[in-house]
């Protein structure tokens, strides 16, 4: 019988597998871990590491909160008084070599109980941000996508792809994150059982490793330069504007009284804001901003 | 009789009139314009600063927009559907060296008309951010803002002060943004007339370049090391979390579709963010967090 235990543990020896092998990818980094809780319930074992080789700042978070649902999430979700677990895992990398691509990966899971009944969902999400975009780069990432999701369900990477095109979406720039990936919220019995579809989300869970230790190996040591360096100070600023104005992760932790500094491990490690700053006609700056737009095939491109 | 017209082009006239005293204080830079035009109606005159003297990165901006209140401001106003108008002067300014504050200053006005009638107010405020809190700078701080709330309303400075306190905050870091100044919104005709209101307003808007050329001129030239800069850059990067996750100016920049680029003029150049970062017991540092505090009697301290 699949229950909240169950997917907590999983959700933990993730987060022990993913560190693994990006420390094992990146030869110097190693995670620092904090175990924190949360004064209404629950709590998160942060591991967070800085400076490495490939990953100048990232974290690879596993938490699991509980209590009252804040007033302002059971409006926004519709729920009325209700007591809330939520468990997941959340990863941003940030790297220092501008050819290598900022990732982000979260899987969830939400139950409730309250004066409505009470209910449970799965969520998740996998996207990628290359400070300059590469087809082929691009390419490769949702060919892993779709062969993950195609292992369960032909729908899924179709639905899940455009899902995370509209959600991973800077309105105020009119512009994606990156190239986009999958995104999926509110998962619960219908088609599919609850255990299949925790087989999806571990699914996409693991595909995370193999994915990103690839492009770190690829571009890890691609010499650069200043223009570059600058470039991708200017992409972490727009990486900023995101998870604090549009992020619905970011929101919910900040609403339910989480650990800031885990909360904002996804910071890059230095933005810089340029006012008005256009790349120059034909530049391969150019070309990335032209290609961060919705609805793109990447694999068919 | 006070018209919008009247306090749209008092504004306009406001901006010209610091963009000139700062020029001057700052010896160097010099504000380029950029005129905008919102797709829905009305539009802005931005005037940006970077690379002067002691201004690093700053804004002065002014525009005047209307047409159909947003559905999202119209709900959170609970104003139903409705035109709107709503004009201002909005700066923000970084300075490069770190013993100079950051600040901020905004005044505005606001109309609107619909099915539930139509109503106005006046709203504005001034905060200093310094990345170094100084005793002495903030006492002159607050003594310039209840001089000028003074010669208006003996009840303005307490009540001011305090709505700053609790609007410049952030939460997610029981912190506040600096060490506060006035805040203020909705103030509509009632024990005050509208004429008598502007006035407050404008002398609010008056008292802005006195009041930071002093710092300019202070601490422009003081010197300082990489230890400085690099906590400058931390401050700087919490002052972009309150922007983007706290601020209602941004927020309803954002959503009523204004020119992006105008609205993060607020952004600093440069921001770090180091996991975890708790400055040395006992260092400067140290002091200045401990003096981000709400209800802090500046003036008497």
């Amino acid at each position: 019988m699949l229950d909240k235990a169950g997917i907590t543990n999983w959700f933990k020896e993730l987060q022990d597998s993913i560190c693994t092998k990006l420390e094992k990818a990146d030869g110097l980094g190693r995670f620092q871990e904090d175990i924190w809780q949360r004064p209404e319930g629950g709590g998160g074992r942060s591991r967070v590491m800085t400076h490495g080789n490939v990953i100048e700042k990232g974290g690879v978070n596993f938490s699991a909160v509980e209590g009252a649902l804040p007033e302002k999430i059971s409006q926004a979700l519709k729920l009325g008084k209700a007591d809330f677990y939520a468990t997941g895992v959340s990863i941003v990398l940030h790297p220092s070599n501008p050819w290598v691509p900022i990732i982000h990966m979260n899987i969830r899971y939400f139950e409730t109980q309250g004066e409505s009944g009470s209910t449970w969902w799965f969520g998740g999400g996998i996207d990628l941000t290359p400070h300059y975009v590469n087809q082929e780069d691009a390419k490769y990432f949702h060919q892993q996508l779709k062969a993950v999701c195609d292992r369960h369900n032909f729908d899924h990477y179709p639905k899940y792809k455009k899902w995370a095109d509209d959600y991973f979406y800077l309105k105020h720039r009119n512009e994606t994150r990156g190239v986009g990936g999958i995104f999926f919220d509110r998962l619960n019995d219908g088609e599919d059982s609850k255990e299949a579809l925790f087989i999806f989300v571990k699914d996409v869970g693991l595909a995370f490793a193999p994915i990103y230790t690839h492009y770190m190996g690829k571009y890890g040591n691609q010499p650069f330069g200043q223009p570059h360096k600058d470039w991708q100070k200017i992409r972490r600023g727009r990486y900023v504007e995101f998870n604090l104005v549009w992020d619905k992760g970011t929101k919910f932790g900040l609403d339910t009284n989480g650990r800031t500094e885990s909360i904002l491990m996804s910071m890059p490690p230095e933005a810089i804001w340029e006012y008005n700053h256009i790349p120059a006609k034909g530049s391969l700056e150019a070309k990335t901003v032209k290609m961060l737009e919705k609805g793109i095939d990447w694999i068919n491109i």
